[in-house]
């Protein structure tokens, strides 16, 4: 039980996966028995990250106590968010770049978050500060998270911080990001194949402000038209979650990774409010969020403030 | 409104005081328009730490929102603990030492803890990472913080990293730590010209697990008669205090500092199960807990796990 599993949140991004592996590793190179764990599938594009870096995907884990009594979070520290019973183990630390909610812990622990675009971006730093070299193969997901999480360099999540860190690893790492990284998200971006179930829970993260629940879904896209032909279905999909759910809104939000917007479609009883704080009236539950790609930086905010 | 206020938690204690007027320096450091205040009076530990190393007390507030948007909390983090207008304003960062509750965002921060046993430790570390050199009365500041919160060295909340800050600020303040720091602790542990709501309030602090709400304050002693004398005036104004503040348990905790124990009183509903938490008998409300020092290592979490 002297494992220490390490994770980054429900419905994993290549950042949740490629932090997980990558904290792991530098924690094994300082002498602790540390494995990276998932808490869901990986996606089309962390799989394409994982294959041309030559990695297995983590295991998959739906609850940790049975297998260790520590365990570290990368990449989130919402519990709703984290592994189901993470209140019987102990957080050892957490190494983020999100705000930080509904966490709570009764001892001590080193907690490292920084108002970056990326967690790989803080693991750079955390390199250095313990020395330790970081191999080819781990730069090579790094950057991928960073490319992942910034898309491509061009969310305004993107900081000097993580530009200095997606240099040098590309530096490591020996490819041409640009190129690189367009088919990594391309490769994720491939909406045709995916059922509407898919689509709404690949990356759905849920919120609580107040007495507000919500699921935030986003979904990168090349052809918007993917999703939006089957628009009627997925209205009714999407209703019948926030019934069963128990939801005061589900926005779902579709981004166009060539053009940097994104459609959004709400649904729930705070779907108008929801809307207008983003100053747009929906038509048909649905409406253009000019300019907004980061759920983080753009919508989240604006919505705890809309609902607190 | 750009300054941006750094301030420790209410009760200030020497890593409170401390830290805020070094992190205010090294903000101010790399361009950040950043003072050091405080949230209550400074203790005569802290006092004498400041005169010795040629500082002035910095400036006291009850409220930080009429006069900055932004604040950075120095060695605390629980908001029951902070400024009164905490949810008015942004938190920009945490450096802290202690665990994490009943602490929200609604966006990403820069937010250090790491489980070591001064603020000071931290901001050692902050320094070298931002390429500044630490002048040689801020050492000296944030070496009476160590010292103070390890009771020269001998809590068990001390750590390695401790020890190498420690070291590396004495080399720079260039004073021996053993005898100042000795100094410094009776400075603040002479206890017999204090009056009892002088003793209850010096370093308090509020705890909340679940519905139990307490308040644990700490004093140290040299000479322990100093409070025991007053047992029963200061039985009777804890019994009022827990009255009138509503808690559930008032734990006063008297710590020998030169044989490192503590002797205990405990007052409230909640007294008697907060002393069998200790496996010790309460007689009159009182009993030793031998070897205790720590409120953070060694009772918070006893009482955490207590009443979850």
């Amino acid at each position: 039980m002297n494992k220490v599993l390490v994770f980054g949140h429900k419905n994993p991004d290549t950042d949740s996966i490629a932090s997980a592996i990558t904290y792991a590793y530098l924690k094994q190179q300082i002498g602790v028995d540390a494995e990276a764990v998932r808490l869901g599938s990986v996606s089309e594009e962390t799989a394409f990250a994982l294959e041309t870096f030559g990695f297995e995907a983590p295991r998959q884990i739906d609850r940790a106590a049975s297998e260790a009594s520590k365990v570290i979070l990368v990449d989130h520290n919402e519990k709703q968010q984290s592994v189901d019973d993470i209140e019987d183990v102990q957080v050892l630390e957490v190494i983020d770049h999100h705000r930080i909610a509904n966490f709570q812990t009764s001892d001590p622990l080193y907690y490292r978050a920084e108002p970056v675009g990326c967690t790989a971006t803080i693991l750079n730093k955390l390199f250095k500060e313990h020395s330790v070299a970081i191999p080819k193969n781990i730069a090579g997901l790094m950057l991928s998270a960073i490319i992942s999480d910034s898309l491509l360099f061009k969310s305004p999540t993107f900081t000097e911080e993580d530009r200095k860190a997606a240099d040098e690893l590309t530096e490591i790492a020996g490819v041409d990001p640009n190129v690189y990284g367009l088919d990594m998200l391309k490769a994720g971006a491939d909406l045709s194949s995916k059922t509407l179930e898919e689509l709404i829970s690949l990356d759905a993260k849920t919120f609580e402000v107040n007495d507000v629940t919500m699921e935030i879904a986003q979904v990168n896209a090349v052809d918007l038209s993917d999703v939006l032909n089957r628009k009627e279905e997925l209205t009714e999909l999407l209703t019948n979650v926030v019934s069963v759910k128990k939801l005061d809104l589900f926005l779902f939000v579709i981004t166009d990774i060539i053009n940097n917007d994104s459609i959004a479609i709400a649904i729930g009883e705070k779907a108008f409010s929801a809307m207008t704080a983003f100053n747009v009236v929906p038509a048909n539950d649905m409406a253009i969020l000019n300019g907004i790609v980061s759920r983080k930086k753009q919508i989240v905010p604006v919505l705890t403030e809309a609902f607190k």
